[in-house]
């Protein structure tokens, strides 16, 4: 059942019980920013996600970490309310991540890449995860988005991410999971790709006849691009004087929306729209700090005063 | 005397006077589109803002074209109620731009550029030009976009726009020009080359302490910024679907905003919002069609819905 067939009924009795799971990578970037070079910088989309996301909701995480990945990182994530059950911890190193960012920020370049651990994750969620009513399917093989989705009993809300590597590498498997989620969130490359056309309003319509109801298409510091039954909706980033490492936004971005979907559990597609702006909101605190380290103790009330701010900035 | 200064008898008194002049080039552009290539397609700075502005306002247009210019081409200036007085037509061949645009229309080359009379432009304001009361000095010499300045007797709102060559080749000049407008227009890179900081917001309050009250970056499909008195306002651009030639779309939204400016003469700097708003509907006209076809015979009514459009694409 989609979120938008429930009764008010049914809103009533799920919401209380309503929550987001996140699935994605956790681990070790090291950073060259323009502000300096960061080594062992806690990372990966389910860290940024699941902080974002625990701001607003019940927040359950599924990752997999190496023996070499800090306990005290850990116990921060369930000091935010995070569930870390679903955190496997295996034999080996942590996933690993280079990068060289551009003076402006505007573009990186992968220095080098160590999947480690990650290599072998094969997402088994605990018994106690599969009732999730909200779910991310961060940037992981479609393979793997599916064998998640499998193993959840009834989800009302199911975003995933994906990138040029899988819509390029694994059409078919990425297919089936267009099919089964509702919302699509990637960025404008991305959606050019998937869909064979430069111009992204065709290129939108396409995506979402293969399954997705929205397509939001992130755009960084232009914004972000709703596709969706309502129609279109623009969201600004907020113009900030002191961007100091964009590593997560887009994951922080997509932990905020579904966290935020996930306390709210309206089933108005318009919902998603104010959601958006949240979720625009939390990216702009998360660039603000070099890795997560502004999420750890972001506030709702913070949030939501910068999403106002965000409104603000298109009303004449 | 600046707008914001005039009282509401001054306003009742000037407006009916209120006239637009446009200073830029005019040119027969060659266009390498991804939808075919266009040979002596009539463009140019001062051709895409006259049309623009003329939807709104009394518009008076200083250019120079050479004796190959199309008689026919004029004539549609002067039934769309453009004077011409000062166009100057010289003996010698019309500025011409020959460029090529990426597959996705987010990129240009300029494979030839002729400056032909161009070249010994020396804008001569006619004595009935004077009085104008809203100035658009289009992207020509800072020396030139003085020399108008001096010949203009008492404008109430002047705009101007620049670029990279004139920022990196004639900054003394133009940091003049900059003290006498009140309004800037370019984009983004110029933001960040003319305030040597890549970061747009601290960029945008450095070029505001060199002169101009207010500063719009153009930013193309992801819309507009202005930074102003009254704070940060962001314009999206409107999602299109059928793109085929942003040729002349920044020289649109400057003229359709100088054209709003001038006919409704409001001294309230908030309305400055409004105006973005209408310039980036008429940009959107002129990327839907080739050079400037769809500009001349935009409507203020067409472009008005449109404009709407754009203020409903930001509403939860």
């Amino acid at each position: 059942m989609a979120p938008w067939d429930l009764s008010l009924k049914d809103i009533r009795t799920t919401l209380v019980n309503n929550c987001a799971l996140i699935v994605g990578s956790m681990a070790f970037d090291d950073l060259e920013l323009p502000g300096g070079s960061y080594q062992d910088v806690v990372g990966g989309s389910a860290t940024y996600a699941s902080l974002a996301a625990c701001v607003y909701a019940k927040v359950r995480t599924v990752a997999v970490v190496g023996d070499d990945f800090p306990t005290a990182w850990l116990d921060r994530f369930v000091t935010r309310g995070i569930d870390i059950t679903g955190i496997e911890k295996c034999s080996g190193k942590t996933f690993r991540w280079h990068g060289k960012y551009a003076t402006d920020l505007s573009s990186r370049t992968t220095l080098a890449t160590e999947l480690n651990v990650f290599a072998d994750f094969d997402p088994v969620l605990p018994d106690s995860y599969r009732d999730s009513s909200h779910v991310l399917l961060g940037n992981i093989h479609p393979e793997l988005q599916l064998r998640v989705l499998e193993q959840v009993r009834q989800p009302q809300f199911v975003a995933a991410d994906t990138m040029n590597y899988w819509i390029e590498g694994e059409r078919p498997k990425l297919e089936k999971v267009l099919a089964r989620i509702h919302t699509l969130l990637i960025n404008d490359e991305e959606v050019r790709l998937l869909a064979n056309d430069h111009n992204i309003a065709r290129a939108a319509r396409r995506i979402r006849s293969m399954g997705p109801k929205a397509l939001i298409v992130k755009r960084g510091d232009a914004g972000a691009l709703l596709f969706d039954e309502t129609g279109t909706f623009f969201c600004p980033a907020l113009p900030l004087d002191s961007e100091l490492d964009p590593t997560g936004a887009g994951d922080t971005f997509a932990g905020a929306l579904l966290g935020q979907l996930t306390a709210d559990g309206s089933p108005e597609p318009r919902r998603l729209r104010a959601a958006i702006r949240g979720a625009s909101a939390a990216a702009s605190f998360c660039v603000e700090g070099v890795g997560p380290e502004h999420l750890v103790d972001m506030s709702r009330e913070l949030v939501d005063r910068r999403g106002d701010e965000i409104a603000r900035l298109s009303q004449c």
